[in-house]
């Protein structure tokens, strides 16, 4: 107990220091130095208490600052004191998922809140299913199982020689994981069809019309579309109404990947970027760990069809799932889940809701987006920056080049865009190296390295905005 | 921070609270009362502080205590000190294993682990991969995906249209995950052939050859045998040195879901157990959140090829992993992975075994056999007692029916049958009303439901074995 409480003392030493401007945001090492930095190596013998201490002090002594205000580097990033307190009492009470009976109270949590999402998502009632998942690939993965169970349901049983050829598909700026989905469950990833997306990321529905007209001519059968609320990159939201009428045309499974921006669905300003989000006949995903600063891991899948999970992923382990226990077995919600033990990550998310109320969130999202939007406009006509497209952003997502005053005039434009694609990673490793913020970039089709800027941090102001900027003119300036 | 510090001192109290053995292990209610017993609703106003740490105390107040010396529920029991400390300093870090970038330490304290782990298994050199991975199910279907890859690694990309009809052999004692996986993975349970298991639960090789050369000669394709160091209901260890042989004979894949058993490696009392685990060809799921005690979840996946999975699961995208960054890529694990996003289960293990040391965990594992034991040689005589199979445990299960008084001489054997399959189910209803212990039951095969008791609970001592006895025969002897 004396040791725990010294544990807490560190990490609330550290919370402080972690929002503190003045504090590094990394105290970066390349991955070598840093192994020798210290010793992590696993012996035979124990280690004191105190040794143990000094093992914390040293993880986080090179750990990043994910809630530091300057920090921008992911969709997820700030710490709220809440969610962690949330996050605490779920490692204490060290339990599983599986069933009511090692987890009444989170069970019942999830059910209540998986309710309430659907609600807010429009579904009659509330009515549907759902579970919290590891995460928003494999949420996107369960809603591709799901899916290919609903149209055939015979491939549980005979695999997929049994089933036609099937056909995926979902916009060129989507999420990774709904290819590493289609490699994952025998379905591969040439039976994902890339949809175009237009100048500012959204799909367009009439090539997804196109595609699958094709798709069918060669003999697929198109069973999935799954469309994205809030791309990773640019923050796009697909075109839903438009791309759920086509779904229905050809009867494919509409699926809404909002990992990233499903939670705007929760502000009144914002929420009409998800019109048609209650059409998707089957599953949404939703990260609470984005953009509502959930702690790390909190992603939910919610399936309009109740009892479709359970018999898409139910084996009826009698050694787990006993059928004549003495309480209502609908709340063992294990068989259903492609997991068997599976971690709480509930209780952060209703612990966060209950101390903010839907209100605090919805405050908390649109005060992300004003400061992206005042981020968009202060660089937008700034002398050395340019946009990566036009318009004002969806989501949080501003994507950017910073042209170094070296470059500004250059007329040679293969020339150009060779040294403006070096420009984003130098200003990065600049940026760890001095430990002062971080923020992503990556190219995109034929666009060479760019910054995107994202906001899921609480604590981030606008002040913060304009040091951000003030950074990547210093550090790029003489590039 | 004083609302931090608050929390905490609730949970110090909790653990307090859950060592003690005159506290109830749970405060059992059915779902309906619990539901009704509290508000659990989310509203749209915020609650105060002082609401939300009345929400923590109910939430604990009815949550099971899992580190309480006499819950022998599941396989993952206890609460460490160390591991939640662990736990606690994750949470604050708030990051995401996907790379080096995000999370230098932990990263490398993955990689480090992981080579302990394989120099364990005794692969040369602690070479190989692997990955932290949402728990046992998850790491299974991992290994399976991965066997279907280096067979056929067409797969990915074209799907299981390319290849042949595929057959995976695991003993009927298996865990579910097996078949899970391969519903999931467009297999088809139907392709997961079930091998007999002898009387103690082990699988027979004999029949597993036949069955491979029945499969071949339906024309399908034996690609994946999946062996069970410690099966989840009787503790059986399959003979992995005869079932190797099989495999390399046949060119089968051989994986070892050590989930429960694998930790036995760890002690030089028990380890020929997995005598032969050096020989899976491919990999091992070995538990650590089981049987050493690590806070859930921690759940590892072994590969002894390296390279493997980066190219069965690599999607190249380039907004994450990006190829240009200033530090060296090897250590950027996501892309290898199913996850986007990757909750950080390393620190508590690593800390953890800083603390024990090997040989602390050796310590523990024999600690929980030996009280397994004291039982087994406690009962196995007992009136009133049945062994559920003959001879020593080999794992901590040990599996046993209780007949009471009533029905010892009953001479009707259909009816003492039909009589005692209801009598586990009793017994554990009223441990959970009276709240003073909780062991799970089951039927298995012909077999009528019986207890299936197993400790991985550090804080179980033989006083303890002694109560769980004598609290079956009170609750049990009016049946």
């Amino acid at each position: 107990m004396t040791f725990l409480q010294e544990v807490v003392d560190i990490l609330l030493a550290y919370i402080t220091e972690s929002f503190d401007r003045e504090t590094k945001v990394i105290d970066f090492h390349y991955p070598n130095e840093l192994l020798q930095r210290n010793n992590w190596e696993l012996q035979d013998e124990p280690e004191t208490l105190d040794d143990i201490l000094i093992s914390c002090r040293a993880t986080l002594k090179y750990a990043i600052k994910t809630a530091h205000p300057r920090y921008f580097n992911q969709l997820s990033t700030g710490l709220d004191m809440v969610g962690l307190a949330a996050d605490w009492l779920t490692s204490t009470a060290n339990t599983n998922m599986f069933t009511y009976e090692v987890a009444p109270v989170f069970v019942l949590l999830e059910y209540v809140t998986l309710k309430k999402m659907r609600e807010i998502i429009g579904w009659e009632d509330g009515r549907g299913d759902g579970i919290f998942s590891p995460g928003g690939a494999i949420s996107n993965m369960y809603a591709m199982l799901l899916a290919r169970f609903k149209m055939f349901p015979e491939v549980k049983e005979k695999g997929m020689s049994s089933v036609p050829r099937l056909a995926a598909f979902t916009s060129e700026h989507s999420h990774f994981s709904i290819k590493k989905g289609a490699a994952a469950l025998g379905i591969g990833t040439e039976s994902v069809i890339c949809i175009k997306a237009d100048e500012s990321g959204k799909m367009i529905p009439a090539d997804l019309e196109r595609k699958i007209l094709e798709a069918k001519q060669k003999g697929f059968v198109p069973f999935f579309v799954s469309a994205t609320a809030g791309t990773t990159v640019y923050g796009a939201f697909d075109p839903l109404i438009a791309i759920s009428d086509i779904c229905k045309k050809y009867q494919v499974w509409f699926h809404v990947d909002g990992a990233w921006g499903g939670s705007l669905i929760m502000s009144r300003m914002h929420k009409w970027k998800l019109d048609g989000v209650e059409r998707s006949v089957l599953k949404l995903t939703w990260n609470p760990h984005k953009m509502m600063a959930v702690p790390l891991q909190c992603s939910a899948l919610l399936v309009r069809e109740e009892g479709l999970m359970q018999n898409c992923n139910q084996m009826h382990a009698c050694y787990l799932f006993q059928q004549d226990k003495h309480y209502d077995l609908s709340y063992d919600t294990g068989d259903k889940a492609l997991q068997c033990g599976r971690h709480v990550d509930i209780f952060k998310l209703w612990l966060m809701w209950r101390a903010k109320g839907t209100i605090g969130f919805e405050a908390q999202i649109d005060k992300c987006l004003e400061l992206s939007e005042y981020l968009y406009n202060k660089i937008k006509d700034r002398e050395g920056y340019e946009m990566v497209f036009n318009g004002k952003p969806q989501h949080t997502n501003v994507c950017f080049w910073y042209l170094p005053p070296g470059m500004r005039y250059m007329e040679d434009k293969e020339e150009k865009k060779k040294r403006l694609h070096k420009v984003a990673p130098v200003i990065k490793a600049r940026m760890m190296e001095y430990g002062t913020t971080m923020v992503s970039y990556q190219p995109q089709g034929d666009k060479v390295n760019f910054f995107r800027m994202v906001i899921s941090n609480p604590a981030a102001t606008f002040e913060d905005i304009d040091f951000l900027i003030e950074e990547i003119e210093r550090l790029g300036q003489d590039l």
